[in-house]
């Protein structure tokens, strides 16, 4: 019996897939990115983006119920208390993915003069990029140098080698 | 003047949402993934996928639209020449956004048995993940070392300071 193939194993468990659906649809990443460049208030978040307001309540709703973000109370002096929106340890883990997808877009499809935003390093001041790094501390600069293999969790469809 | 802050600048040229409009649909996401993995003739990721045909057709054509896959003929013996999708740098360049939406999704969302897939370098055989990378060389371990600031592109809110 051969090695299975690829095409031997399933794709329904798919992480990326996941992840993707997780993130939604455009006005989730929207909402997402705000909190990630410091905009937590429902009122800020609305005036920057433009987002609807009974739109921006359901992302927000869906954000902190798939755990990304989580509402902390603040008051302003004389006003009651109102709620701001902040990352949990499981949306700040999303950074490398948003960073990378944002210098992609940086790359390839930003205006002529060049990306809104840049990322640096808070305490070089280089500009950051990322990069697959393995366990024993290597960067890998090709997309080459990565092999994709079965793991743990792999499982051969029920027609492979039938 | 106080120094504009991130509520004055506009969003509309976000490399963020620009590069998820591009990845698109959820179909569109598997597609490029298929690639990746090395699945790159049509009845392979048809059959591979459960993608219905059309879809598959119309997906295949965004892609190659957006510059991230090439379609190359080959011929396998007595058969007519038929084409299969291939990368192209654009597309090549998508890999560490990928991987690091992929290893997110296995951090948070694979099943109890652990990730379908594995990242491993080449070189040594060690997991890869990804991380931020500064143009200086230091490898970023805490979201927090990474600071976002206004880029060359950057444009005030036509109401900002107003």
């Amino acid at each position: 019996m051969s090695r299975p193939s690829v095409l031997d194993h399933a794709t329904d468990n798919c992480s990326l897939v996941r992840a993707v659906q997780v993130l939604g649809d455009r006005w989730t990443l929207v909402v997402l990115r705000e909190v990630f460049i410091g905009v937590r208030r429902f009122d800020d978040i609305r005036r920057h983006t433009g987002i609807p307001r009974q739109v921006l309540t359901t992302r927000l709703a869906t954000l902190v119920d798939a755990g990304l973000l989580h509402r902390a109370p603040y008051r302003e002096p004389g006003a009651r208390e109102r709620h701001e929106y902040r990352l949990t340890e499981k949306g700040l883990d999303l950074q490398p993915a948003l960073v990378a997808l944002t210098r992609w877009g940086d790359r390839h499809l930003a205006d002529p003069e060049g990306p809104p935003l840049e990322f640096r390093h808070r305490d070089c001041g280089a500009s950051v990029d990322v990069a697959p790094v393995c366990s024993a501390g290597h960067v890998l600069t090709d997309p080459r140098e990565t092999s994709i293999e079965p793991g743990p969790g792999a499982r051969l469809l029920p027609t492979a080698g039938g």
